[in-house]
């Protein structure tokens, strides 16, 4: 069997060698069209848009650090109880795209306002959706490592405090509590902002966020051990189906006409471009479902039923007389690629990026390095390795750029992270679902009385953030409530303080 | 009288023109060659030297930001108990100037080493002694706002974590504790780096540490009512003829051959350039004086007796016969300029930097933008103002920067200091002794149980980070038998955490 496989990303990045297609796949990476925002849940008037003016570099002085740019946020006061009575701010510590996109599928704070008489503020990060420097040209910020450069988490965070600071000012609001949410990467910052900036935030709610998924902190293979396990708990013969479709698809390959059967099975349109693409194209379908496999019908990467994985594994075992194997992974692929039903047939050189997430690639050849997709012998995807000489061959490749392997750690830590914040810094709430395979780099384990990890056996990426629904099963709702008693005694425990200083 | 002044930055400034003559003085500034080191106190062998290879820009990911530099530090291991044993290092995070002088006079670790068996390591700052950029070159390192943009507190911390995790990787001794010590703005960077980096440190002993010196956290008047207080504490006279002074001065000057009577009466040099720049001489005598009014013998900013503003008072308010009020102020200048004797003139134009203390004016003019210097009715010096526009305007001419006066306190915090420590991060001791002037910006209340002010009455600037001595008040063994206690609770919660974890 090939060892080139989408799995690795660099993989995949050898052996298409486009760098425009190669989008490292944290986490929402590779979007097709079908996956454009379905807005059916999100009200019209839900934030009003505004700018800030963002200083380029916050740790130099040189001249160039001094360029600004416009920093879009959103912003709903409807449910505000006003600075008079230090009412808290909840702010969104946006992710590596069009923060519209998340704030839309973050319906928990927009839920939640009502109750604490919050303030909801989404901020986009540097270089993503409308906030890009350098006159706002995608073009010229994109160009090369020396504009990209600015593009880094520190800097993010910086500017978060930096926007939040003058906010609560213009506002007369100095003494509101602000509570700090995001999911996946946002999570991470949400986190990370907490630990940096407790001067800002008086706490965070991360979801989702796999802070230790770097250096070697956890295991390479944690996340594709994951989603195996996700396939592999729906059923065996499942499993063994997927696990063993890579060699079939290989093998269809080398026979007579195999090309062209493999791109009718699956439906790819004519521009077909060949057997590692078509892999690439399976192995997406199997992990952004076991990272989105939510209780409920949802629409965030893609629309999906409730509990997508299992209906996959449902299409898979399905006993439908004539289906064969190809057939049956088609069916499963389909779920994810196309349940509204309304693709024709599918383009596999279609990189078009709806949610704007282009920059992640970067991140990952930068700061983000984040040892992930090893697979193992038992893995439903073939065997592989990480490899951080991978990662810097490519990042040279596509950027001329050295990654900084050890930075996040040295930066945000992580080693012994429970010593560490059991005497640091408070506040905190990790949620992780385990089907989501970033679970495997997240905080599962209470590390003090105020840094509580929330465990959902059943959850996925981030789940807990979505709008509820009437269909959310009991452990979602006790998620959602036990995150609201844990904030709701933050903002007690401040204001007690504020009023006893 | 005339409001042009020393006592402002700007006064100084703007009436020499000289941007080589300026330095601000927080803390060591315009360093006379009388005040070369004495190093009769630091034995030999007292530390090896050694560089590590730094990065240029730890936020960033540009070209440029991947230069390296040669970091020195001082490391001592003769009292270590060793990696096996997870002994502590305890770390001095360098301060704006030479390392080797700040070790040298900072005993207090190489006195407590044995008893801790602790690694000692003094780290440089970037941009001082021979922790230079741009290949070593200060010319071109300090050419304009280009290079020295790079000097920042945020990039030092950085440079602070990253040579601590790398040298505890090369000593295997990636769980010995690190606590970081530090006086002045080492002291602030001391503070900082616990509170940024709790994952490398896991407390901090911030010594005289003006962390509140910035924003409207306290008073610009605070600096100098301090000084104000310490000369009329020993004797009103004292007080009211240095505060006449400035007066006699100007009015002398007026007459006829005035300006020669004040030369000869002050042992200025011939090359003798003006009332502002003795006023500004004189000025900074009892500015330092203040600062260093340590309760022995010392040589530190310059060779002093003990109790040395008490011995400026005895010189002013003596009853010899026939000295009139100049000759009485120069007795009491030359305790600060003179006490060893040696010096026959003094050369006002001489603006040697024997510490290397220069880099503090950019600093000055970037993100250090402490208000401090305004002068009450009631000051020891003129009346004056502190102007946040005198300083723009300053920088502009000498840097062509725009300070940024809010980045401290966004980016370190200081607001409602005693509400965001108390929820995030422990372990740390503010020490400050109440004659020194900068104790004005300390933290002076204890915050929790583990962040702990330690207030002298009696104390000077970081006085308990000096090598004890024979004469040592009983106050001053309390304060550092106090932190040593401190320190060791730290040190065995810690190992007492890794043991449990």
């Amino acid at each position: 069997m090939a060892i080139i496989f989408f799995l690795s990303l660099f993989s995949l990045l050898f052996f298409t060698l486009s760098s425009s297609h190669i989008i490292p796949r944290f986490p929402y990476s590779v979007i097709s069209p079908e996956q454009q925002l379905n807005s059916g849940s999100v009200q019209n008037g839900l934030y009003r848009t505004k700018f800030f003016t963002q200083i380029l570099d916050h740790f130099n002085y040189n001249p160039q650090s001094y360029q600004k740019f416009q920093q879009r946020y959103l912003i709903n006061d409807t449910y505000w109880g006003g600075a008079k009575k230090k009412a808290p701010i909840f702010v969104y510590t946006g992710n590596e795209g069009n923060i519209e996109w998340f704030t839309q599928n973050t319906g928990f704070m927009f839920e939640q306002a009502p109750y604490f008489n919050a303030l909801l503020v989404f901020i986009e990060h540097r270089f993503y959706g409308k906030s890009i420097p350098f006159g706002g040209k995608k073009k010229v910020a994109y160009a090369n490592s020396s504009t990209l450069g600015y593009l880094s988490s520190a800097q993010a965070l910086a500017d978060y405090a930096t926007l939040i600071i003058d906010l609560k000012k213009n506002l007369s609001a100095t003494e509101s509590p602000v509570v700090v949410f995001g999911g996946s990467y946002g999570g991470m910052l949400a986190a990370w902002f907490r630990m940096k900036y407790p001067h800002v935030a008086i706490g965070a709610l991360a979801s989702s966020a796999p802070i230790l998924q770097f250096d070697d902190l956890v295991s390479p293979y944690a996340f594709d051990n994951i989603i195996t396990q996700d396939f592999r708990s729906e059923s065996e013969n499942c499993y063994k189906v997927i696990k063993g479709s890579w060699n079939l698809i290989e093998e269809t390959a080398k026979k007579h006409g195999g090309l062209e059967l493999l791109r009718k099975s699956f439906k790819i349109c004519n521009n077909y471009i060949g057997v590692d693409a078509l892999e690439g194209w399976l192995g997406q379908a199997w992990i952004y479902t076991a990272m989105t496999d939510y209780p409920t019908p949802t629409n965030f990467l893609s629309p999906l039923p409730a509990y997508p994985v299992r209906k996959m594994c449902e299409a898979i075992d399905s006993s439908v007389t004539g289906k064969n194997t190809l057939e049956k992974l088609y069916d499963a692929a389909s779920i994810y690629y196309n349940y509204s039903g309304t693709s024709k047939c599918f383009d596999l050189n279609d990189h078009s990026d709806p949610h704007d997430l282009g920059g992640w690639q970067w991140q990952a050849c930068s700061e983000m390095i984040m040892p992930e997709g090893a697979s193992s012998k038992e893995s439903i995807f073939p065997e592989s390795k990480w490899s951080v000489k991978d990662r810097n061959a490519y990042c040279k490749f596509a950027y001329n750029v050295v990654p900084r392997p050890n930075w996040i750690t040295s930066e945000f830590g992580g080693h012994n992270i429970e010593i560490v914040l059991k005497r640091s810094v408070g506040n905190i709430i990790f949620f992780n679902g385990l089907r989501d395979p970033w679970s495997g780099g997240g905080v599962l384990k209470n590390i003090s009385k105020t840094i509580i990890a929330i465990v959902a056996k059943e959850g996925a990426h981030h789940v807990d953030l979505r709008y509820s629904t009437k269909e959310d099963p009991k452990w979602l709702k006790d998620v959602r409530k036990q995150e609201v008693k844990i904030i709701e005694s933050w903002i007690s425990q401040y204001h007690q303080d504020l009023a006893t200083k």
